[in-house]
């Protein structure tokens, strides 16, 4: 049994069969021209859908549907993008208007769901019932599994957990409040507090990396605390004191069984996942009492927004 | 049918008869002496019970059960007290020791939970699948419904809403975090902080109205902020602001259809409640995009505690 999974970016959208083990065949990947509008950009993507599915040689009653994951506010009972702030969509009945191109059934969620559903199904999730998926990238995306089940909040709008605010009147956000966790934790923000850091400290060794990698990025300061640079410690100690602070915020509500960290930052693996299970097990509410939360990586990685999305169909 | 139910509080335990429709009959009260250990209090409890089945003529065979509402960390899967900081309770097995003593099944369950539940099943609750309700009052407590069931968190322990940090190194809970939602919007909270602008203060009405009510208690700065006294009015909008940026946290996170609020805070009513509704409309992510989470007053009030508890017998 096959279904395909998209996965809608920023820069490029990608694809590929999927069948009910998760497993991913062939694969397909287009960029999405900046400033195109919606209709455009998915009339292309239907054409290369018939196109991939016609040169891999699928018949139609090979693929039980096409499952689509995308960045933004999505109501995936309607199957229309409310609201995508990196892709400028607005308001777009996507389920509608690639049912009608492709033929299939289409199921449509947010890329942050999509990629925990993988996880669930095929990954680190699938020994717990109930978890949050935090992806840390360019913002802060989430998906929440309960009780086995992707919870996605009424009419398919919560999972913004990198919209909690955790500084009172802090930074500004781009979502309009001030001091929300991605303001502090993202990639963006890391980057922006590495690039601070270095005016400040020209003797840093943040200066050498940023040239080796050919910028400052958000690997920068994980790469100059290994080799010991006090300045890029402080940033990865503030960075895991914020990201930290946001879950345990999440712990004393929900008391998942874990998190699964994954996006670029997860990269780091264990030199940033320690010291976040380190910082958590020490400021966690009634900390000796309640049952700790497993801090894991995500283990399917950069498949997982193709794979989560086809796993729409796979019940 | 009848369930019996339990509301174990800091100051006394009340119980009563309860129907499957959530209606309350005979009722008892106890105090609970400060100090005096679990078992002590509990045997009390059991022999207080006993006496009014008799007293008031129930047989065995009427009560299918015996909910209990426990303040503080219960792990409801195996019927043990945690940890409850309010009556000094620790690792106890409430559950068995009240089946032993009292030859019913018994379930027991976080107090807020029960309040939850009566709600849900019988109040301002009943029309919405997913809602969060808030107890304001000495602390603050909540109970979460997450499609049309009680979601407790992993072995009972999630659920503890007061105790997300909204204010980063801010004020000293009693939780061990410094910033939690609790120390600032909570009675005890806003009682410190009537206090405070009292102090500074000597012109403000705060001072002619906590002298009528015998005391500076919670209902003070709103009495004041009615009249239009502008120091009350700054203790109500700082309230406001932190209770209600702790809710779009909440929102955010999982956008549930609504959110209850219950306890003496509460009964405040429209006064405090609008101005909640429009800090919320105002500061919300995703502002026009996402559903408006409906805001409302507790229904069942006074003996939500109760109803609740034993509503645990009426699934």
């Amino acid at each position: 049994m096959f279904a395909l999974g998209i996965d809608i970016g920023g820069t490029s959208i990608k694809g590929g069969i999927v069948n009910n083990k998760g497993k991913l065949f062939d694969t397909f990947k287009m960029p999405v021209t900046k400033d195109e509008n919606q209709d455009k950009t998915v009339k292309k993507l239907i054409r290369l859908v018939k196109r991939f599915l016609k040169e891999y040689h699928y018949k139609n009653e090979d693929i039980i549907g096409v499952g689509c994951g995308v960045p933004g506010i999505i109501d995936s009972t309607n199957g229309i993008v409310t609201f995508s702030g990196n892709l400028k969509w607005h308001n777009f009945a996507l389920k509608r208007v690639l049912e009608e191109g492709l033929g299939f059934p289409v199921k449509i969620t947010n890329d942050a769901n999509a990629a925990a559903l993988a996880e669930a199904k095929y990954g680190s999730g699938s020994k717990y019932k109930s978890f949050l998926m935090v992806t840390l990238g360019t913002g802060i995306g989430s998906g929440i599994f309960v009780d086995g089940k992707l919870y996605e909040g009424n009419l398919g709008k919560g999972a913004e957990f990198g919209h909690s605010l955790l500084v009172m009147d802090g930074r500004q956000c781009a979502c309009g409040r001030k001091g929300c966790l991605e303001a502090y934790a993202s990639a963006t923000a890391l980057v922006k507090d590495t690039r601070a850091m270095m005016e400040f400290h020209k003797d840093s060794l943040l200066w050498k990396v940023s040239e080796e990698l050919g910028s400052v990025n958000a690997r920068v300061p994980f790469i100059a605390a290994r080799e010991g640079d006090k300045y890029a410690i402080e940033l990865v100690d503030m960075y895991v004191k914020y990201l930290s602070e946001g879950l345990i915020n999440y712990f004393n509500t929900f008391r998942p069984e874990a998190v699964i960290l994954s996006g670029g930052i997860a990269e780091e693996g264990e030199f940033l996942i320690s010291k976040i299970r380190n910082y958590c097990q020490t400021h966690d509410y009634g900390l000796k009492m309640c049952p700790s939360v497993d801090i894991v990586k995500s283990s399917v990685g950069y498949d997982s927004g193709k794979i989560g999305a086809a796993a729409l169909f796979f019940d």
